[in-house]
């Protein structure tokens, strides 16, 4: 049993006496203490593939923010990992494949029937390490990238302006791209699956890289396998955040699943007008107000606030926060959702 | 007198016999020609700043790929630099300022009262020595960087992905950041002008970084300086580009310029109901196209003209070619547009 649950009775449009709060990368660099943690180990991917440590970043923002929800502390990038194409997180720089997917080939020569709870052990014992060190205090979420982003990453190889290589692919070799969109959307299937039953409350996807594309392509490259994963997963609190994708949001508002994701340039007007009461909005704070005053970061909290209307809303930043953030000042953007209070206006 | 006269027709919406035509980026390392040129040079800025090489590079495009209008070979960034802010071009890295301007102390030290003409002399001498090497076959495009863009680079001092340095700028010294984007602003409307005098055709605003702001901070840092340009600019063939602001698009469109610059996720119905037959729209091709093969080329290079529905279009990419596109594949866009007819449904 879960004591503070209002993160889940907002996904599921329950009645709620103030909004749940939380940050995308709440788990991560602006904490002193995950900076501490992290300079103990050899990287990045020690921090991800060890479930102590996984675990202790995740709670930090528990304890030190009192946010509404824990999330895994993890990377997208584990899927092509254990699909077989391994990667390193090199600092400064991001994430570098040695391989990468270009031709039927490549993609042959990934796994196939791959075990996740092999090769991804490290991810579900983290979960429940966590869910035994939260002890019901609040939901934990867990998470993975869109297909698509996926994508972006096993065609680039590493982080680019424009994924020109990915979106290439689209057009010389559709049937290759939704082949490897199925085997990635399969194989994140059986992970968040996974993820629940060791103990996730919630889930989220991220599509990083959704804005990249015109409406048709992220229809047919994009959509089409998050509604797949959506629909495996009915009756689970679950969020599909496709940063930038706005020009595809009626579409996005019709997938099955109880939350969307808006980031800090989304229209909140437009898109409470899609979902109406139907489902739950998740943000959209700009990240940027953080770097403010006390005050100003209060007036443009409740600004966001009064636009959302409705009590179908979980607080969040509209992207992860910045690591330079100062963490005092995320604690005046929380303290201020905390002591919102939820007027006649927004009626669910 | 300009012998195909095909562009600055379309911008003024007077009748054509086919749509005019021309890439972004067209002159740059798609071609071999320029990079024999550019081989010879100790970098970039070298290029830049000697009126004989760009308008060599300039013209390049015009007798290898018979486009319908050359743009003058330069940097947005000669802006900064005129202001006292000097850069690097660094290879494969990008941009790079030894000084930001972060503080009032900083914009205080920017030079005032700028001369343009001297200080931007090699981009004038360019321009009139590639009128004089066009010989009138077809229009000359200046162009500029618009003042958000432009204070990115100046504030950041290099490229980046959220450019968290320049939008924290708007939240926390708004004031400064209306003086440092006024200051760009007016040395950009003499700049511009200057172009004009030294025989561009048309002018063209790039707005790169427009798509990171939400409407509301778009409107106040973005397109009020653009249409204070505008402004000072009327009655010239004059395009504003403001790279994946979708959602200020009603606002843009609004701005008093004869034309407005699509990017490949934009959607063309939207913008055309938008503008009507007021305005000329430019573009609006995924250039990841031009990674396809003939075939597929001239089938998205049709879809996309059939949908623009109204003599006012300027055929382009949505976005700059990239540098890895083989030049017949650029030829067969073009020569797809120059093969197109334009029929009833396209009535001015």
């Amino acid at each position: 049993m879960i004591q503070n649950d209002l993160f889940l009775r907002a996904h599921r449009g329950e009645a709620i006496e103030r909004y749940p709060v939380w940050l995308m990368r709440q788990a991560g660099r602006i904490l002193p203490e995950y900076r501490a943690v992290r300079a103990k180990l050899s990287g990045f991917k020690e921090l991800v593939e060890t479930p102590e440590f996984a675990t202790e970043v995740t709670i930090q923002p528990v304890d030190l923010l009192d946010v509404d929800a824990a999330i895994i502390f993890s990377d997208i990038l584990v899927i092509p990992e254990a699909m077989g194409l391994p990667y390193q997180m090199i600092e400064q720089k991001g994430p570098w494949f040695e391989q990468t997917i270009r031709t039927q080939a490549q993609l042959d020569k990934l796994d196939t029937d791959i075990d996740v709870q092999e090769r991804l052990w490290y991810v579900f014992e983290a979960l429940k390490q966590t869910k035994a060190g939260l002890n019901g205090r609040v939901p934990l979420i867990g998470f993975a990238g869109a297909p698509w982003t996926i994508l972006c990453y096993m065609v680039e190889g590493h982080g680019s302006k424009t994924f020109s290589e990915s979106r290439k692919l689209l057009y010389t070799q559709p049937i290759l791209a939704h082949q490897l969109l199925q085997r990635i959307t399969d194989v994140t299937i059986a992970y968040l699956k996974g993820q629940l039953a060791a103990g996730a409350d919630a889930l989220q996807i991220f599509d990083s890289w959704a804005g990249i594309l015109g409406e048709a392509q992220y229809r047919e490259f994009g959509l089409r396998y998050i509604n797949q994963i959506c629909e495996a997963l009915q009756d689970v609190p679950f969020t599909v955040f496709s940063k930038g994708a706005i020009a595809s949001l009626p579409e996005i508002t019709q997938l099955p699943c109880t939350t969307i994701g808006l980031d800090w340039n989304m229209s909140v007007p437009l898109a409470r007008n899609l979902v109406q009461n139907h489902k739950t909005l998740q943000g959209n704070l700009d990240p940027c107000v953080l770097y403010g005053s006390p005050q100003s970061i209060e007036q443009e909290t409740k600004k966001m606030l009064n636009s959302f209307k409705s009590q179908r809303h979980i607080v969040n930043l509209g992207h992860g926060v910045y690591p330079d953030i100062d963490p005092e000042m995320v604690k005046v953007f929380i303290n201020t959702v905390k002591n919102y209070e939820i007027t006649n206006n927004a009626n669910s």
